[in-house]
């Protein structure tokens, strides 16, 4: 019985790279459904790419192997690796820190391998695209059902690289936190959780002030986006329980002059 | 055996959004493929997701369950639903009209049911994106092969929320029509159909005066792209027989200045 | 056995283009994975979607059925077409070249036929998107095994029409490329080949000197992304072998002011 395939990258849809990937995975491993969680990934934002495999492989199937293709040291000697987490999913990515977030969610590294036997990576192996030739190979032949030691010799769990979604600063009365991400609708994901509010002291708060470098809004507390009226800000739990800044039928990252990695202070409003 | 789900929403394929629906529906109904018509429905744009489920579902298997996740009201009081129509169609989404275009072309609905079963709907539900936590789970349910009533209480179908194309304007003449979408080559699809030409005394007029608010030109009646010269207008019955306004290898949206919901009035050209 | 279908078109992703000729095949060959290649190419840009066709099937499944749809010309006189190659893969698309490529990759066609049967095409056929009508109806029939002439009659392959990609201009010390392709990350790919460099006297550079009718700049030749610093250029050989110019975690092609179809001269760097 073949396994899923979740698969997160920042490879984008309007080039073949993707499509290339699922090619090669249909080609080894016939019988897998590839899940796509998203391609749009920013280039080489190997933080939001982990999270989002992080936070998704939670909500696929239970057998399904993860795999991560964001990618900027390709060629270079980081290592391609596959892990087996300690709560039984499979993951296949680069030794960058992208696949180290959803290992911390499933409680850690339980063995790891480095990529390289001659019967999984595609002859010649390009030196620009390991998605193709090592990352979607090794995927394929673990939703095939091989063992983690077919792909290659064993790594040490403590030499993997790992990335750490910084934590805001908290004080009594404000925090300051940092935008993660901006979706489509314009909405504002900060690395801010209900908890950090508390410890602000800001859960009772009915409204929130926001200060970014060069704007500044009041929002309302809210649960739905439908309680504050067309344009107005909001301050909500997004699907991910993570506090983040909306508004209704609008764009609040263009309002906010706000991007990925930008600082946000939230005090109370007055 | 598990029946396609067709998925149609305005979540766009940067987010994880659409991938996080695929993964609930992979982990219920592992033998579902999954068909994603659109993702790129304007943002709120019911009428538009809700034309389009509507023209997509009879081309798809007879079997497939029919996905909308448009939802404006997520986290409010609108009610999910699940729909039998009366051609046999199971259709999930919110109860504000999306799903009405689709039940329409069906003969209407057969049976409805509001979506609240906790074996159904994810635990704990986020008010923010019903899309993973509601309706993707009760597709999916519908998908291998649950009956509607296992999803939650019936519901009067005529209490549910209907949505309406608008009928052009024709008069002797002259028809005011007001653009549908405009697709990704510039295409201005209007709400106007062959007969409404017709009915105007413009079925035999071999070209068409365009006015916008901004814009005017003339435009050949034409029945392939290619009759008319690089960057010429023509006016064209296209793939599900709405009037559409084109411009050959070129973009006419952009060049007559108008977008989804603009007014567009037809005449004969001199 | 269903075959799988590698499915290029210039369809984009916003529409329902694309997922309603997935409905299509699904209704027609319920078994087959669709494996979508990219769906990004320039609208009727029939020589780069033909390119993204034949590298893409060389990483496919053996048996898959390649799908193109980039038809400039629907509706007019020119014949939808399968084909069978040489090496046994079946294509499907219109008969403007996009198939050319992937047929001479695989040793030249050995059967070809005009897709008219009543049997296979879409009724009432639109005649402004045979994608949905003839194209992916075709292809589905040829995945769920039916022989090529269940679809219409054969066709001399003397009679298809073929593209080409250019070749560059080279003389000694000095190459006069073109741009087949920008990628989402900027990369500029050339029609030229490390045998090119070779015939040239460029091979041994160690940097090259990049002329466009804009801008100039000097490149060391790299064979990885991450072997010059950020912003940096470089001259590498892309994972199909071509010769592309990259500047790292930035974009190329804006910086040096080219899209597909520009001239790019390369000569030895001082």
């Amino acid at each position: 019985m073949s396994k899923p395939v979740v698969f997160v990258s920042d490879l984008g849809l309007r080039d073949e790279f993707v499509g290339v990937c699922h090619a090669v995975i249909a080609r080894i491993s016939p019988g897998s459904m590839v899940i796509d969680i998203s391609h749009g990934i920013p280039p080489h934002d190997i933080r939001t790419g982990g999270m989002v495999l992080a936070e998704s492989l939670r909500f696929a199937p239970a057998d399904a192997v993860g795999l991560a293709v964001i990618d900027p040291g390709v060629g270079t000697d980081r290592l391609a690796i596959a892990v087996q987490t300690a709560s039984g999913h499979q993951l296949v990515g680069p030794d960058n820190g992208v696949l180290s977030l959803a290992w911390a969610a499933d409680g850690g590294v339980q063995r790891a391998v480095s990529i390289t036997s001659p019967d999984v990576v595609l002859q010649p192996i390009s030196s620009v695209f390991h998605g193709r030739d090592v990352f979607a190979p090794a995927a394929a032949h673990l939703a095939a059902g091989a063992d983690l030691a077919a792909l290659g010799p064993d790594v040490p769990a403590a030499d993997l690289i790992e990335v750490h979604l910084a934590e805001p600063d908290v004080e009594h009365g404000k925090i300051g936190g940092e935008v993660l991400d901006v979706d489509r609708f314009g909405n504002v994901r900060l690395n801010v959780r209900p908890s950090h509010l508390a410890a602000a002291g800001l859960a009772e708060a009915a409204a929130v002030h926001i200060a970014t470098l060069g704007q500044e809004a009041d929002a309302p507390r809210i649960s739905t986006y439908g309680s504050v009226g067309v344009g107005q800000y909001g301050v909500i739990v997004d699907a991910w329980e993570w506090i983040a800044i909306i508004r209704y039928e609008a764009n609040a990252a263009a309002d906010l002059g706000v991007q990925s990695g930008d600082v946000v202070w939230l005090t109370a409003a007055d």
